[in-house]
């Protein structure tokens, strides 16, 4: 079995008005999604984190994977690196949505795994040592937001829209927005664990709207809150004295190992981090500094299934919990994200996903449904989804359309706020 | 496809008296081979040190294996912890030879891979990532030596033997006698890196063997002294400066991360360890501490295959080296170890095996072949070697004979020199 073909096709994903410290969603959200073909008519998929960048590197990367069998994950790895000169040893050099070849890699992993899986007939997360539980749950991501929609609507509305259709419409600005959209989130789709993006407004703010989910949910419900590292140490002490026994865990309140390692040791909450700690390269700096006690996994960023699994052994092996970042994302991301988090005995968390803030989809059936909170794993060989072509040029359309490149959410947020600019460094 | 039967055989290997900081190796070396058996007819191959207690906690972990999917080897794991009621978090509590949760997975997963390899029609290293090279490299593993053959010889010797069986009958006890056996085992098997197994003379007489092995086989010949942690720490260091720019590597001079550390800093020779860093458990502490440069994995003492993929990437985080540690073993182990380090990129060094050692083999076509010091990575199916189970009864019908029911290398010793007893520091 050899490699005969790979398709490369950016796609865009109606997207709401999200807020966020670096500003705002665009209506789209890019996603690159990969084919790889053989020339025994398996096909396998992969999805990353879009951009024009990435898809012209997924489109070289042929060069190397053409005649490659796709069971030579390190083979396939090392004709990469030596085709884009960017060796993991560099990986600290940039953050992580800049890392080339990961993303590079991650995608072509993913759809090798995909057909390993479909050529041997086992569900990937069988190929990974195999699953240690049947569901994987997944956690309420809320967000600040504006009216909109997204997508065609841009920032406008779908008056016909019903349940969290329209409940996904509404502006969510303070506690009782973002409550309501928990509520409306939960009810739809079981979530047990709440996230909140933070890092948008001043940080009393943020906390109140914690207090106010707490008030709402119920203190079992775990909660999360994510600042995205705009807040100073001083700031994140002080609001996390108001979060101790409130939040499951404190995520990137502040920027870098050594500022997380002094808000962690003057606070009683677990901190969690996928901005400080987020390539091998960091770990030892993770280790010596004590900068968090939870990291935030995604394949997409970190290298892959296997770079994951080899993680979540470091976790293990420094007493750090393991959860689940996501970005923006299509199913066949969410279906690598269940395999994967389905092998890794010590993922203790509800994996993020912004899957419920998407409508479009590129799967035959489809979109992936949650049940009480969770994905099944699914049993079919392969991640056992299948690529709707129909779908996939109209989405391929619709980013020829946007006119977008890249995601760049300080360009969005001044469309809205004239001369809003991004600050590493808020409150 | 699920397991239907697990067959265990403790077989006895022929074995000559090895000299070694823990006695004599007695005449027979304990293996124990597992059969896992498939409903549908599949058969996977593992191999472990032997000793009565593995083989019955072996027996004993068929009530986990049974009706259990081979490829679950995250569920076979947990189970066998449920079963053994010891977790790796223990693991730091005993000598890696005591380990015997860690022997039975290890036995149980490489079995699962020969399965799932002869399942899906692949080699065992494309389980693991694919081949990153063809050919393993093994070295040459001196031992200081009494005259003798072992097996049904004893301690006598076979006056036909010829080649390398006639120069491995000899005694080897001062330089001379190991330059002859370095120059008959090269000959024979044309290694390039050399081992010497140290611990046994008085230190300068082995930093003498070394010098002379350097001037019998030349300045760039890889050399390298394990003294098996018996030395003092001015002792390690006061050897270690006459093998500045000699050694390769100096492997567990001295006992505990602490004491390796204290050496590792003191020399300027990369310091290697089995001893002191041999779990996950242990990381942290060789992270603190800086205990070593390179470690010594094995699959049988580390956890499998798989936990030793993910020591590799810790190995790579934290910029240490990666060999391959063995004990006496026979052929299913070295095809275990050959297809593994294939599919380790960072391992930078010749793999130890006693191989040469042993002359008994339970594999159909009989003993593997080194060629030029190395052995081709098999391309067939799983681990690429069958079980002939007629070589299978007689060395089961030796260990029945044998006597010996676990090794004890200072019982042994004592046959020779009455009242010798191990010291875990010697000199």
């Amino acid at each position: 079995m050899h490699i005969q073909e790979i398709r490369v096709t950016p796609i865009a994903l109606a997207d709401p008005p999200l807020l966020n410290a670096a500003g705002l969603h665009a209506p789209y959200a890019l996603r690159t999604i990969v084919e790889i073909v053989t020339n025994d008519g398996i096909y396998g998929l992969g999805e990353v984190p879009g951009s024009a960048d990435t898809t012209a590197a997924l489109e070289a990367a042929a060069e190397v994977l053409i005649g490659q069998d796709p069971f030579q994950l390190n083979a396939i790895y090392r004709g990469l690196v030596e085709r884009f000169g960017v060796d993991d040893a560099q990986r600290h050099l940039v953050a992580w949505e800049h890392r080339r070849i990961v993303h590079v890699y991650s995608a072509i992993e993913v759809a090798c795994f995909d057909i390993m899986g479909k050529a041997t007939g086992r569900p990937v997360c069988d190929l990974l040592g195999g699953r240690v539980r049947d569901r994987v749950d997944y956690s309420a991501y809320l967000f600040y937001k504006y009216e909109g929609a997204g997508g065609e609507l841009g920032f406008g509305t779908d008056p016909q829209a019903t349940g969290w259709a329209a409940a996904r419409q509404r502006a969510a600005l303070d506690p009782d927005g973002i409550v309501a959209q928990a509520q409306a989130m939960c009810r739809e789709f079981g979530f047990k664990s709440i996230k909140l993006k933070g890092g948008v407004f001043p940080p009393d703010h943020e906390v109140a709207t914690i207090l106010a989910l707490r008030d709402a949910l119920g203190p079992g419900t775990p909660l999360r809150l994510d600042p995205n590292a705009v807040w100073k140490v001083e700031t994140a002490i002080a609001s996390g004295r108001m979060l101790e026994g409130v939040l499951e865990y404190y995520e990137d309140p502040v920027r870098g190992q050594e500022a997380m390692a002094t808000v962690r040791r003057a606070l009683n909450i677990p901190l969690a981090t996928n901005m400080a700690t987020t390539a091998f390269e960091h770990i030892p700096g993770s280790v010596r500094l004590g900068s968090e006690d939870i990291i935030l996994s995604d394949h997409h960023h970190w290298g892959g299934f296997r770079a994951t699994v080899e993680l979540a052994r470091i976790c293990r092996t420094f007493g750090r919990g393991l959860s689940m970042h996501s970005n923006s994302h299509a199913g066949i991301s969410l279906a690598a994200m269940t395999h994967l988090a389905a092998a890794l005995p010590n993922l203790a968390y509800a994996c993020d996903t912004h899957y419920p803030w998407q409508s479009d989809e590129v799967l035959v059936k489809g979109r992936l449904k949650f049940e009480d909170g969770a994905l099944p794993v699914p049993t079919g060989p392969g991640l056992g989804v299948e690529l709707d072509r129909t779908k996939l040029a109209e989405l391929h359309e619709s980013y020829l359309c946007c006119g977008l490149t890249r995601r760049d959410d300080q360009v969005e947020m001044q469309k809205m706020q004239p001369g809003w600019v991004f600050q590493a460094t808020r409150w």
